[in-house]
């Protein structure tokens, strides 16, 4: 087992990463003992792994309830996080209670977000059964949910007790979760480590054949990354915007789309081929790094381009993203293999890469 | 003009008391300088005051909007939140945002909490325009919006940036939420200043015939009285529950009368006289204290009782309060004029309260 910390002063707490953690794992039980705990899944990861983590927890939660939310971005609304507040409500949960998320990213933000407001804030664990939610979301304290108009738009940050990782939960992952996961992976070497990106390539084979010790490193290290971001930079005053590198087009094509159409990690897949696109029209990065960014996402499973709309449609989507200023977005640009950075960039480059990053069907199959 | 400071490090920001702030505020208008600011009230205040703050802020912020809420406590809902979201969205407001909640607790409550959770967070200021929410709910961080089975279950501490009181906007209020809001400036004499309940007791036909400066020197004493617990106790840890004295029973007459029956502060006073009985009875605080009490409170024009509803009732309402542990309510008891603690109380004295606090008549008229 690997055991990280995310060093937060008073907000600090470990990320455990290993094999058969949720099967066997004292620390949480100790975090669990003789507090009321709640279970937090949805209608999928409930049946594969809800009796394993009732086992865990059976004999040490004083109370122990188990809420089932449908599966699923298009149920991130306000009214999946009632069923979290109806539940621990109607058995009196106070300020005390432990909530236990246990399932991808969107469990995990939900319940997350239902921790940070219920009784104004109580304590969670992420148990990320995706390996999307495994590197990314169950990581840094960011919860919310969706709004018709924009995704996470309602939301807070709040830092999780424990993120406890159980990589063999990814053995029954469907294919296409798994390949977006591996955009978020593919992100961390991008924007931060170049050799980690050497690597993700070499080891990509291993990834998607699930071994589980190239899984482990992948999340390890993906995890080290995103929480020395989050360490400079709790509430996203400025670092840690770059972690939305291919954010900005990713959210672009799933509000456009419906939230729910393409997964998130394959919006963002085809989203960093755009920004590394755009980074070479403005003269960051050279074609070698676009082309072995192209390489990657294709081989990872994800899609390259974006749906063939208008690029005035790109535009109008992008106006609500949460880092854009007065209705001006902002990009995570690549200034290196292993480096980004944040700005606004001009329309001509930008439409450029529309034009050329998008392609005429919408379905998710890699055009390679 | 009074400034009083609450400080709590980088969260730390005054609170201006005085009259005719409404009209002219420059620290407002600083504020507000070249942002997207929101102005966020209910029906009623936008009739009243809409003109002069909107007034105030033009020429001022870079884009203004008014939300106009639905006015009440049976509207502090996800529904009336969700009418922010929509019209801050609508309008494209960003993370450098300004929420400006004019009005009384309900809206300061709900557009505090909209403000914390927008975006993950934007700054917001608090106008309140009832003597409630001056003496209390606009001095604290804690925003928030009922649940069918609590009060404030949902929520954040969310602090604001500025508190602006403008006395004058007391003149227009309707006498019983008059009363309402002395039910908290009584509370801060009994917790916490035996010699500020001896000014109340003394002011109050001042209070109640609204003299502009028995009003200024009560809202900055209360509001010293509520800072001061705050910056000792931001989140509730343990001191600041004292500001719950009444609380507990007055809840559980909201909960259990619908929210909006009587007003909060007419069930805190109540709730009040309720607990100084409790106390009473546990041998905390004499006779005399106890009748300077409920005098104080007939004076201020409040209810002395509550619904002459089983004590069953009133456990069974009671066990969900957010103090409750386990389903066991604390109470916050007087042990002195000027003094209070909190703690579990045993069923005898307590069911004793109950049926000697409690009245035939549900009418919010005083008994006295």
């Amino acid at each position: 087992m690997i055991e990280l910390n995310v060093a937060l002063g008073e907000r600090s707490y470990p990320i455990l990463i290993g094999r058969g953690l949720l099967g066997d794992c004292e620390p949480l039980q100790r975090l669990a003992a003789g507090r009321q705990v709640a279970i937090v899944t949805d209608s999928n990861v409930a049946t594969l792994h809800g009796p394993a983590i009732r086992q865990l927890l059976a004999g040490h939660a004083a109370a122990l309830i188990e809420v089932v939310m449908p599966a699923g971005e298009a149920h991130k609304t306000f009214d999946s996080l009632n069923l979290i507040f109806d539940a621990l409500l109607e058995s009196r949960f106070d300020r005390g209670a432990l909530l236990v998320a246990v399932g991808g990213g969107v469990v995990g933000d939900m319940a997350g977000f239902a921790a940070a407001v219920y009784q104004r804030g109580i304590d969670f664990v992420q148990v990320p059964t995706t390996l999307l939610a495994q590197v990314d979301s169950s990581v840094g304290g960011k919860t919310g949910i969706n709004h018709p108009l924009g995704k996470n738009m309602i939301g807070a940050f709040h830092q999780p007790r424990l993120v406890l990782i159980d990589v063999d939960t990814l053995m029954t992952l469907p294919e296409r979760e798994l390949s977006a996961g591996l955009a978020e992976v593919i992100k961390h070497g991008a924007i931060a480590d170049a050799a980690y990106f050497d690597g993700i390539e070499r080891d990509m084979p291993a990834l998607r054949a699930r071994d589980a010790r190239a899984l482990i490193d992948a999340v390890a290290r993906s995890c080290e990354i995103k929480a020395s971001v989050v360490e400079r930079d709790e509430r996203e005053g400025g670092l840690r915007a770059i972690l939305n590198f291919g954010h900005t087009f990713g959210h672009a094509i799933e509000a456009g789309l419906g939230y729910g159409e393409w997964l998130h990690g394959e919006a963002v897949g085809a989203g960093m081929v755009m920004a590394a696109d755009l980074s070479h029209r403005l003269g960051l990065i050279d074609a070698g790094i676009l082309k072995r960014l192209q390489s990657l996402v294709v081989a990872a499973g994800l899609p390259m381009r974006g749906p063939a709309w208008p690029s005035t449609r790109y535009v109008e989507l992008m106006s609500v993203d949460k880092k854009a200023e007065r209705g001006t977005p902002r990009f995570v640009l690549l200034e290196r293999l292993g480096g980004a950075r944040v700005q606004r960039v001009p329309d001509e480059p930008l439409l450029a890469t529309l034009a050329a990053c998008t392609s005429v069907s919408t379905s998710v199959t890699p055009s390679a």
